[in-house]
């Protein structure tokens, strides 16, 4: 564990105002943030005296991200940039953020710290089963593997006949992938062969989707291993921002690299520790592309309690889904990772699932395809019906609403190499 | 410039010497090469005296490495290791190449001098577009990119659309990418409504794929730019083992970190400079995986003549194609690459081909798939007929084989998105 890890909450605060100020200092070089700091008054690092004057900048949006498209929030010459991550749409303006050198080992040793807090070590043979590229769920903990010292083995995604066979050939003992690969992985061991005693899998680090405690709980009984929930955005480097230690009660997030607030998504006000909202988050050791107070979108609660490991930083919940992920059904808010949360808890549907939404009329269908498992799949339809109806009475207590249930054969539904696609909104875009 | 690249070669010999001592020191700690150095008397790295003792070591074959599977030729500590790279095969015994942290340094090191090389400097935009995983082409050179502070953009292969739009959102200058793909790119233009003048482009650096000069060329007029010859291969770590510099005319092979003898396939013995034979590489710089007099069953010559850059490091030969490679057609040598060559040379023909071999009784039958450009493609059948005769005849001049042509429409043949597959050898295996 690093010194920084378990610094004193009034030490960290004093070192988080010596890097906003540098932060402000590096923003202030910035077409985007000169011209918004300079509206409220600031124009010199000196201008924050303390941590609340935070307070007085405005947030910044994805969308402020988007206008600023390519270089309006880029604060040192393009010469001095040696990577960028951008939003891998083909249409429309992207997002982008350029690191220098000094940003990528920042970043490469938050991801290394991430690692090491899970109960990591450098004889651990790491298989990474994040997609490598632009995205950075791969590029990310990659750089911080290998600078860890564990044995990185870039596998990439997709392919899990290689990827058993990785497991098998290396002795792999941790692996970092989509909860939904995990769930894939675990689909297919029978029919690959692979026995649990075939591979030497401890750990798994789990991010890039939403997903339940449930789903955590069933990963951790298939593989028998410990599963640690991975917090990042691409816009704050990417994977690395916050990770479970192994107690895995919540994520510390890395708050002598991130300033975290949590605010009320209408009143903008900060909300009371404990309490549900969207995660705000100023970046501290970010100099090509600094972020004040940039919304997340994605909702989650601040543990008030301390963490038994030690670490001064504080933890937030799992993500319950974005902003973004939220559905309007009929008027009411429904997260996806609330739908998932029922079909995990019930043990006769397995682990594939999805989410269709579409227009009848006026009113707005929700439909929930799942599959069953194989001794389930009679043909005894009354025993489906029945079963149907239970999922269908489940949900409706969890959503409050009534949604059609369809049950299908194991391997119907589509399924997920890389990030899973599990809500399809077809209802026409207003 | 780096100074070892100009060092003159009494230096650079002197250079090679030490390095090869440690090399055999590192070698002597594995289990493989502690076996054979024994069986002739290395027991030290002292016991090599001069250069020349490095020709009492036998030649190390794919095989080998295969039969020393997994651990036989690790010479550190697992704990020790950062990195593997395999062949990425789902059946049978893989290869596998470890690499301790100094190791990957050595590797970014001459994958920034190789990029350097070609005329890039700091303020290119490289984008990427090889495979980023287990492959070495993606990590290679985005590791050297990186290193020379070139702004890396890590798009990895395939989706044509967004490599378009991340060349023209970003100003992309340098490329890295098979040839095959560049002239899939080339292909795609029009259909992607992208024209030159929208793109910055200046160079692209091409390996992973043996291609001809007039490939070369062909990629130079299509993006009015320069191509630059990429060579390595992941049992040397991956690309940056030689490159071409400004001058076009040969890959200079990083000769303080390899010692280079190119030999007679037959006899194993060393060929005059100018002779084709079968380059066997020694790594000078590597601790986790040594490999002595290593067969890379790549066919090249050694240039005789200094290049005008300065540079003291030897060059090589374009690849005519690897020796596993070559077909065998009814007792002929034939490399795709020749095919290729007499293709790319006539201009009615497009860019896209492929070569496929079949058992037609005792004999086998030589197919040459092609496209023809729009223009020439009408219902004149005589056209066609005469176009394909003109094909089979240059065929016949180069490989002596008469080759059934086949001539298609634009679009006909599968598109690499990666690799290439260009042949497709139908026969039954023996
Ligand atoms: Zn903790
Ligand atoms: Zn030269």
């Amino acid at each position: 564990m690093t010194a920084v890890e378990t610094v004193p909450r009034e030490e960290l605060e004093k070192l988080q105002l010596a890097r906003l100020r540098e932060t402000v200092g590096h923003a202030l070089k910035t077409p985007f943030y000169s011209r918004r700091l300079g509206g409220i008054g600031i124009s010199r690092p000196e201008d924050i005296e303390s941590l609340e004057d935070l307070k007085k900048i405005p947030y910044t949006s994805k969308d402020d991200l988007r206008s600023a498209f390519p270089y309006g929030m880029l604060s040192i010459p393009l010469d001095d940039v040696v990577r960028l991550h951008a939003s891998s749409g083909t249409t429309g303006t992207p997002t982008v953020i350029y690191h220098n050198q000094h940003d990528l080992d920042a970043w490469t040793a938050l991801s290394a710290r991430s690692i090491l807090c899970t109960g990591a070590q450098r004889r651990d043979v790491f298989q990474n089963m994040m997609t490598y590229g632009l995205f950075t769920g791969g590029l990310g903990l990659h750089y911080g593997a290998e600078a860890a010292g564990l044995l990185v083995i870039p596998a990439s995604s997709g392919n899990t006949k290689r990827q058993f066979k990785l497991m098998k050939d290396f002795g792999t003992t941790v692996v970092h992938a989509t909860p939904s690969y995990m769930l894939h992985l675990a689909s297919r061991m029978e029919a690959e062969g692979i026995r649990l005693e075939d591979l030497a899998l401890k750990k798994a680090l789990v991010g890039a989707e939403p997903h339940s405690e449930d789903i955590r709980r069933k990963i951790e009984e298939l593989f028998s291993i410990d599963v640690y929930n991975s917090y990042g955005l691409s816009e704050m480097n990417g994977p690395g921002v916050a990770f479970e230690c192994v107690f895995k009660q919540g994520m510390h997030v890395w708050e002598d690299n991130y300033i975290m607030e949590i605010i009320d998504r209408e009143s903008l006000d900060q909300v009371e520790d404990g309490e549900y909202g969207e995660l705000v988050l100023t970046t501290l050791c970010r100099q090509a592309t600094p972020l004040l107070r940039y919304r997340t979108r994605d909702i989650t609660a601040v543990y008030p309690d301390k963490c038994p490991c030690g670490r001064t930083h504080r933890r937030i919940q799992r993500f319950t889904g974005r902003t973004d992920d939220m559905l309007i059904i009929n008027g009411v808010n429904v997260f996806p990772s609330q739908i998932e949360e029922v079909i995990m808890a019930m043990p006769e549907i397995g682990t594939n699932y999805q989410i269709v939404v579409q227009k009848m009329g006026a009113l707005d269908k929700l439909i929930v395809k799942t599959e069953v498992g194989k001794n389930i799949f009679t043909d005894d339809t009354r025993d489906l019906k029945a079963l149907s109806s239970r999922i269908a009475e489940n949900l409706k207590v969890s959503i409050s609403i009534n949604p059609t249930v369809e049950l299908h054969e194991p391997g119907f539904l589509p399924v997920a190499e890389g990030k899973a696609v599990r809500v399809l909104d077809q209802r026409p875009r207003m």
